[in-house]
C-alpha cells in the first residue's frame, strides 16, 4: 500500500487530523448562561480561592501538550515548526484512541533551549502534562531535566523514554524465552543519542549491570575524547571494564544487541558473533541495523525492530498513552524512573507465558488491554514514590 | 434560575467544557500507517517544502488559539491563568458553535507584555488566529499591536472590537428608527479604557464626527491631565469642541449615550437633558449605568444592556465568530477597521426594516444568520483590503 499518497490525500480531505468540540450543550439562553457569562463566573471564583479546583472544573487534568521545536521529526531531521504538525496532530490523535486523553500541539518557532523551557512554563496553565516530542538531543535532556524541575505536572520526552520503555518490556519476555536473567546479560547499545542514553538509563535502573554504549567511533568509556555532556555521564555508569574498540568488536559475546542508530551497519558476522540465544532489536527506521532475516540467518534468537510488517514491532504506542494516563490519573507531579520500568513491566506482562514466542514478545499496539495495564501499573508507582497528589 | 449553581455542578460534572477529537478513523494498522508513520511524513515533507501547504495538511486553518493573561476577567478582575480557564473555554464552544471554529484556550503564566507577546509569537505555527481576550488596559492595546505587525495571521482583541462591533451595529439600526444619520448624531461614551477606546475608534471610522469620551474625571480633550498614551491619541480626534466638565454636563443634548463603565451612574435627569430619540447603551454589567426602565421614564428612545433579560443585548456573541470564520475563510493576514465596520452593517442588516422596533435593534445571539452573513461581509471587506490570501 503506499501510504504516502493515501496519507496525502487523507490530510488535505480533512484538513489536519484533530478537531476541538464541546462537551456540553449550547442550545439556548440557559445554556449560554451557564457555560459562559453570568454562570462561568462561579467556577473562576472558586478556582481562583483555591487553585486546586481547576482539575475539578476545567479540562486541564486530561489535556496533555505535545510540544514540538520540529528539530528531529521522525527521520526528517529539522523540518521546522509548521511541517511539525502532522505528526505532532497524530500524535494528539493517539493520545485520544488509545487513552482518551485530550491532547494538542504546541509546535514552537524556536530552536533555542531557554525560549523553548520558557514558552512551555507559560503555557503550562490549561495542560496536565506536557509531551516533548520531535526534540533534537542534546537540547531535549536539558529541555525535559530542566522543566521537570520547575513544574509541577509531569513532563516527558516520548522520543527517550517511550522507546525505551517498549525496549526495556521487550527484553524482559526476550528474557523469559532465552532463560536470562536481567542482572547477568551483556548489552550492546548502538546510537549514543537521547534514545540510546535513555534506554540505557532505564535498563540500568531495571537492574541490567553490564552496559557497552557505542556511537559512530565507537565503544562509549569514561574518558573518551569528544563526548557530549549526556554521554560523559552515561560513560560513568556503564562500560565499567572500558571495553574499546568498533561495535564490530564490541558485539562479540553480548547477549543484547539494540540499535537506535543507521541502517545495514550490522553485518550478519556480528550477529554470530554474539553469545547464544542472542535478542537483536534493531530499530534504525525504516531500514533496521540489519533484515530481521539475515540476522535470524546468523542465529539470532530474537528480532524486533521498528516496523509493522515484522514480528516484535517496539512501538512507543503501547508506553506514551497509558504512561500519561496513569500520569494524569494519580496526578503525578513527575514520572519517575520507577514509573516507567513499571510500565514496562505491565506491557510485557500482558502477554502470559502461553502466548509468549520469539515471534511475540510485545503485545499487539491495537491490544487495548495494554494503555489500561500501564495506565494502572504507573498510578500505583506514582503513589509508591510519593509524587502523586490523588 | 441560580445559574452560579448550574455552572458548577455543570463544569465539574463535565471536567471542563472542550476536548480535542480526533477527525479520521484509527482502527487498524493502515489507519495507523496514514494518519501516523509512515505515511505521516509525506504532509510533512509537502509542507518542507512549501509553507503554505500547511493550510491544507493541517488544522491550522481553522484554529483560534484564546489567549489570556487572566488580568481582567469579565467583571472578576485579575484573578490569574487558572481561574481564567472557564471563561477562555466558554469562549471556544462558543466559537465552535456559532461558527465552527475549532479555538483552544492559551492561558498564561505571566502579566508581562513582552513576554505575552513572545509566546504567542512561539506558538504561532499551530494556529490559525489570535483570539485575545480578557487581556487588561492598556497592555491590550500594545499586545494586540505588536501581535499584528510581527504574526501574518489576524489578531483580535475580543472586548475591544468586538463589543465595538455590536454597539456599531445597535446604532446603525437605532438610527434608522430614531431618523438620525451617523455624520450627524452627538456621541457621549463613558469609560476610556480598551472598549471605550475601541467603540470611539470604530464610530470615528464608520464616519460618526462628534464623539465626547469621558471617564470617571469627566470630558477627555486634547491635552487633559493625567490621560495614558491611548487616551492622549483618541483626544486628538475627539471633542474637537474640547468641552470640559462631568458626565452630567456632557450628556446635554447629546443624540448617544454609551456607558462601558460602572453601575447606576447615570440618573433619569441626565437621561432627560439629552436630545429626542435619545439613545442609551448601558453596558456596565451585570448592573447598567441607568436600568432601563428608569432611562425609558426618562425619556430614552431606545435602550440597550449587556443583559440577556432586557431587549437589545450588546452582545460579543453576534460578532467573534463570523468576524474569524470570514478572517480565516480568506486567511486574512489582519483584520481591518474596515472588515469591522462591513460586520457591524452585516449584523445590523439581519433585521429588515419590518422586523426593526426600539425593543430590536439588535439580532437575537441564537440567530444562526448572524455569523454567516458577518462572515461574508468579512471575507468580501478583506479581499477589498488586499489583506486576504485566498
Amino acid at each position: 500500500m503506499n501510504y504516502n499518497e493515501l496519507a496525502l490525500k487523507m490530510h488535505k480531505e480533512n484538513k489536519g487530523k484533530i478537531s476541538v468540540e464541546s462537551k456540553v450543550a449550547l442550545e439556548n439562553k440557559d445554556d449560554l448562561s451557564t457555560a459562559y457569562t453570568p454562570g462561568v463566573a462561579e467556577p473562576c471564583r472558586v478556582i481562583h480561592k483555591n487553585k486546586d479546583a481547576v482539575y475539578e472544573y476545567t479540562s486541564k487534568g486530561n489535556m496533555v501538550a505535545v510540544v514540538s521545536d520540529g528539530t528531529a521529526v521522525l527521520g526528517l531531521g529539522d523540518i521546522g515548526a509548521y511541517a511539525a504538525i502532522p505528526v505532532m496532530e497524530g500524535k494528539a490523535v493517539l493520545f485520544k484512541s488509545f487513552a482518551g486523553i485530550d491532547a494538542f500541539p504546541i509546535v514552537l518557532n524556536t530552536k533555542d533551549t531557554d525560549e523553548i523551557v520558557r514558552t512551555i512554563k507559560m503555557i503550562e496553565p490549561m495542560f496536565g502534562g506536557i509531551n516533548l516530542e520531535d526534540i533534537a538531543a542534546p537540547r531535549c535532556f536539558e529541555i525535559e531535566k530542566r522543566l521537570n524541575q520547575e513544574l509541577d505536572i509531569p513532563v516527558f520526552h516520548d522520543d527517550q523514554h517511550g522507546t525505551a520503555i517498549v525496549v526495556l518490556a521487550g527484553l524482559i519476555n526476550g528474557l523469559k524465552l532465552a532463560n536470562k536473567r536481567l542482572d547477568d546479560i551483556k548489552v550492546v547499545i548502538n546510537g549514543a543519542g537521547s534514545a540510546g542514553i535513555a534506554i540505557t538509563r532505564l535498563l540500568l535502573t531495571a537492574g541490567v549491570k553490564d552496559i557497552v554504549l557505542c556511537d559512530k567511533n565507537g565503544a562509549i568509556f569514561d574518558g573518551a575524547e569528544g563526548l557530549n555532556e549526556a554521554q560523559k555521564k552515561i560513560a560513568k555508569v556503564t562500560n565499567l571494564k572500558k571495553q574499546k574498540g568498533n561495535l564490530k568488536d564490541i558485539m562479540k559475546n553480548k547477549d543484547v544487541f539494540i540499535g537506535v542508530s543507521a541502517p545495514n551497519i550490522v553485518t550478519k558476522e556480528m550477529v554470530s558473533s554474539m553469545n547464544e540465544n542472542a535478542i537483536v532489536f534493531a530499530m534504525a527506521n525504516p531500514v533496521p541495523e540489519i533484515m530481521p532475516e539475515d540476522a535470524k540467518e546468523a542465529g539470532a534468537f530474537i528480532v524486533g525492530t521498528g516496523r509493522s510488517d515484522y514480528p516484535n514491532q517496539i512501538n512507543n504506542v503501547l508506553a506514551f498513552p497509558g504512561i500519561f494516563r496513569g500520569a494524569l490519573d494519580a496526578r503525578a507531579k513527575q514520572i519517575t524512573e520507577n514509573m516507567k520500568v513499571k510500565a514496562s513491566f505491565a506491557i510485557a506482562n500482558v502477554l502470559n507465558e502461553s502466548e509468549l514466542s520469539v515471534e511475540k514478545i510485545i503485545p499487539n499496539p491495537f491490544n487495548k488491554e495494554v494503555a489500561i495495564a500501564v495506565a494502572e501499573a504507573v498510578m500505583k508507582a506514582a503513589k509508591e514514590d510519593g509524587v502523586a497528589c490523588i
